[in-house]
């Protein structure tokens, strides 16, 4: 038998459009790559979403799996406060839920039971009313994983983020040649642990025209080229700082390209330009591949059956590409 | 009679690809708009790339102009050093011959014998090398005009920099109330002063997010909603601080749309992304106008024939645009 990834798949807040687009991606018209499904989610949810949408998922009972092909699906079935399941809004007991499915689903990841794991939306705003000290699945992450690297994947177009949730004058400080050289090195060695493997990377400068030789700023100097050069010398195939307004227009179409961008929105302007429907954000360097849609809760058009799966379906598909083989399922 | 604009064009560096897209544009088989055209160049480079083409520029005597319909094309010769003319290099007496034809153009401008002024791509290094204390154009015109905005400019999206040629740490420094406040009224004074008219305003914020209420940076609070604010008192029709990655992407195809970002690769990343061959870059806030193509002398393929003209042609056809009739030939 081939061996199989074991995916697990967060349903997200019960009140946003997580149930339904996870419903509609495992009802069986969607084309999902071979692989072990295991839903972390309440039944009743996912049945609620069946009545809307028409459509079945012929949900496995309790520690069975439901096949087909090279397709299993499991139910992880996570119990949900009294009272959740309110759409529209961002509740205390649906921040509550929703932290559950992804703790779950974390929780099998650790324990080496899951190759992957895929998350649907959560509300932070729900998660705040839940009393929960993480402001969303990132956060919560790097309580085990302080290294974590965030990126978005597209089919066109590859961004790695130095820093992310900080003011732009905090991100500044971060660009130091030790901090740099590190970075590059995590990058590296994250993809070579993947199935996809190592890439090249393309890194971006800071300053305008990646401060034309220092009259536009130092920092291209006296840290990103020292660092670069660090990384060339340890193996890691990496150029650059090219100017940002030229380095993520000249990646786009090369597949085998990862830009580093130096701060969240060097990065995210190009990128949801460039894949407005298809990107995915990926956290690399963790002992799993962990996937998310690039998209919110989109409470105004909860519960209405006009859901949009595909930001979920490419996550999947990332997962599944990134994800080696279950260990104890090959031969 | 009509009232047409009257619009200076440059040669550029004469070891560029300047003479060659100017001669290709004056060539008779592209449409440009009605007005009268002064080329400021000399004629030998001209009549070079018209071997080059094989096409006649039909150039008229001095003080006479060629007219054909409701365009009319007159040379005004500048001398070019002995030397000048070398291909492919930067050179001393290329810098001096490019820098004299664009201070020819901007003299008669300033004088108000010119609508507008386009201009073809010069060297920075040759400008070094004549020993010109200016970078390039935007610097010099910087001389006579310290207020000067430098914006970007194409059918799908226009943006405008607060700052641009400085380093990042140097570009968060001018993110004040004052600052802004000031340029928000200067860009829509600038605008309203073109045949265009005024336009709407959409802000970027500066942090990831626009701060996310304070939580990541707090110059969105402190600094650009109360200019906003400002600007709104003061009629501005302006919006934001918006989500940097999120304000470019929804500004794409909204034609009376400038976006205002807050430092050079904010505004240029997506501005290359979205406008790889059709975009302008204007200086406004000018007496006049100022066009200019948005790529570099190619000194690779100059004298080879194969220079596309296409940015060329955009930047005549935004300075006709926005430039009001010459008030001598109006009636």
């Amino acid at each position: 038998m081939k061996a199989l990834p074991r995916i697990g798949v967060t349903l997200g807040d019960p009140g946003g459009i997580g149930p339904e687009i996870v419903a509609r991606v495992f009802s069986g018209k969607t084309d999902l790559p071979a692989a072990r499904y295991i839903l972390f989610a309440s039944r009743r949810f996912l049945e609620r979403e069946e009545t809307v949408l028409k459509k079945s998922l012929r949900l496995p009972g309790k520690g069975t799996s439901q096949g087909r092909g090279s397709q299993t699906l499991e139910l992880r079935e996570v119990p949900a406060p009294a009272g959740a399941g309110k759409r529209g809004v961002s509740t205390r007991s649906n921040g509550l839920a929703s932290f559950r499915y992804f703790e779950g689903a974390v929780d099998e990841a650790r324990r080496g039971d899951l190759e992957a794991v895929v998350t649907a939306p959560i509300s932070k705003a729900s998660w705040a009313l839940a009393g929960l000290p993480w402001k969303g699945h990132t956060e919560y992450l790097s309580k085990f994983y302080p290294g974590a690297i965030m990126a978005f994947w597209s089919d066109p177009l590859k961004v790695a983020l130095l820093s992310h949730h900080v003011s732009l004058k905090k991100a500044l400080g971060k660009v130091t040649r030790k901090t740099l050289r590190d970075y590059f090195l995590a990058l590296d060695r994250a993809l070579a642990g993947t199935r996809l493997g190592r890439f090249e990377f393309a890194v971006s400068g800071l300053n305008p025209h990646a401060g034309e030789e220092g009259l536009l700023g130092r920092e291209e100097i006296d840290e990103i080229i020292p660092a670069v050069e660090d990384a060339v010398r340890l193996g890691v195939r990496i150029k650059g700082p090219y100017p940002p307004d030229v380095v993520f227009r000249d990646a786009v179409g090369r597949k085998r390209v990862f830009v580093i961008a130096l701060y969240h929105d060097q990065g995210l302007i190009p990128f949801k330009l460039t894949a407005f429907e298809t990107g995915v954000n990926v956290s690399l360097g963790l002992p799993f591949v962990r996937t998310s849609v690039d998209h919110g809760t989109a409470f105004d058009i909860a519960g209405r059956g006009r859901a949009n799966p595909r930001s979920l379906v490419e996550a999947i598909r990332l997962a599944a590409a990134l994800a080696l083989p279950a260990a104890d399922s090959a031969g």
